[in-house]
């Protein structure tokens, strides 16, 4: 394990968590009573979308479920989806064994303690500004902005700037793709 | 009357508000009338279905109704849920009854005027941080989390530290049952 | 004109715009095209139910419309409700006339420039503490809490403080009204 | 190009994006799959509506799309409209040719990466306080607003102001046509 940035600088695979990760972790039940709006960030959005196209494995992994979800993932073009997760570490060891990850540089980013088994099993575990007391302290980087508020973003970004991967693709081409 | 800590760590018992205590306060209103959406936090939700997982009573008054809000309550698993309720007092001496609950180590947590009775009757009258003043005067602890940002996460978790009861389950199963 | 608390003391009556004074300013259209969702906030709701019970008039005049703003408004027990509203001087004419009404004696909340007609018919005009710069201008009290995050509550209390007609009814009937 | 006030004194006519602009770049999907629901400003809406009103050109270029979109675009009167726009320099393009508008007194807001290319065809960039940094350093003017809370407002409110075209319509009449 080298310093954080040398660390992100060999980073090809993202897990994120949904709620409180790309969310502010609010969940608003809508009838049907089997979904929830959720709101996410376009910012974070146009991040994950760019993130995919460059080449990079984005799996997301939420104990979350619901259409709604489901097709804001797909049509951000998430490598691999686990919704309803009832069991994470055997959803993240099926993402590394498909998609041929080295989970030492792989980044998750979780936000409360039913993330802190996952963060174990990564190299480079982090969270945002306003995740749990645990998962503060499991993480290496901290992001300075909240959950829904940038800090996938940030930590996308940062991760391709280290690998001189970012803002190549200016059309708003791509800007259509991600929202 | 012990101190804050000691009464706390003594605590098997909960009784929440809605409006202002697990939420912002924000009620938007939805077509058919009878129902708001309400925006919850993921956070919260956690340690509820987690202090109730660890056999905490957790009872839900409010004068709020409508099925969203009755599904989400039971999606959590929170022990009792009062509805629509005209008479705070009788449902707080109804749950005491019923799950033989002390009223001197029950932890309130509420937010406004229509709180104030419920809060006499309980050894330990808490609420957020954007109470109305004549509850925060009541209160014995004031979070430093406002209603619907984590509040009602931070009166469980204390609790619980109080109690070594919080964090004994970090597996991703509970978390699902959370959301 | 006396000063500022001597003269809430002295009233009777209140008016309120809907947009950027009982909600943030959000407006979330959904479909059908002519609805939206508004964020309302519950100790706002609290306050008008409250004062309409103890014989204040509520009069919401607003340029907005829709099934969901008159379902909330009538909810709220709100005296006269005006949506749809093109002219907002003949409106107030018409309350002031219909209730008796001394406009030297009414509170105004507004927040923008198409509330500065209306100010200046009234002996108090306020606003939320993030008012238009012309609004807070014209404003004989603006306050520290912005629209929807508790400016209504704000100047409802105060009023009936200054009259001690503040937390006379502590039940938790009333909040259901409220809600 | 003389300096940012000199500039805006000249402006007729306005570009904006929309996600993280006129919103804060929240997206709520709902079901459908289709639309989102955005959570716009009314302030920004009544400064929207009253430029178009004094002859303003106002147009709006986004990635996004859905009915609720359009709806509420055409509701405050932009004067031209792209939805769900691949190319937003064509768009922009067409938008000169038929308005007759010349770029060099043209405002521009945008706020993330896809915006930057739009941003260097006009002559007054500028952004919300809340862009991404790239954005920021592209600017001219950076609005002491975030995106949906009030940086539209902002720069229409600072052009028209730099004209003498300002609040010179309190009428609530046009309070109705912007919500």
């Amino acid at each position: 394990m080298g310093n954080f940035k040398e660390d992100i600088a060999k980073t090809k695979a993202f897990i994120f968590d949904v709620d409180g990760v790309m969310t502010d972790g609010g969940i608003m039940p809508i009838e049907g009573g089997m979904d929830f709006i959720r709101k996410y960030n376009a910012k974070d959005g146009y991040a994950i979308a760019y993130a995919v196209r460059r080449g990079y494995k984005v799996c997301v992994i939420t104990g979350g479920h619901g259409n709604l979800l489901r097709s804001r993932m797909e049509r951000l073009g998430v490598t691999k989806l686990y919704l309803n997760c009832m069991d994470k570490i055997s959803a993240m060891q099926e993402f590394f064994a498909e998609y041929d990850v080295d989970p030492a540089t792989t980044i998750y980013m979780g936000d409360d303690i039913p993330d802190l088994e996952c963060m174990e099993l990564v190299g480079i575990p982090v969270c945002p500004a306003d995740a749990c007391s645990e998962v503060v302290e499991a993480s290496r980087y901290v992001s300075e902005f909240c959950g829904g508020r940038g800090a996938v973003r940030d930590i996308i970004e940062q991760t391709l700037r280290a690998q001189d991967e970012w803002a190549k693709d200016r059309t708003g081409v791509l800007g259509v793709a991600s929202r």
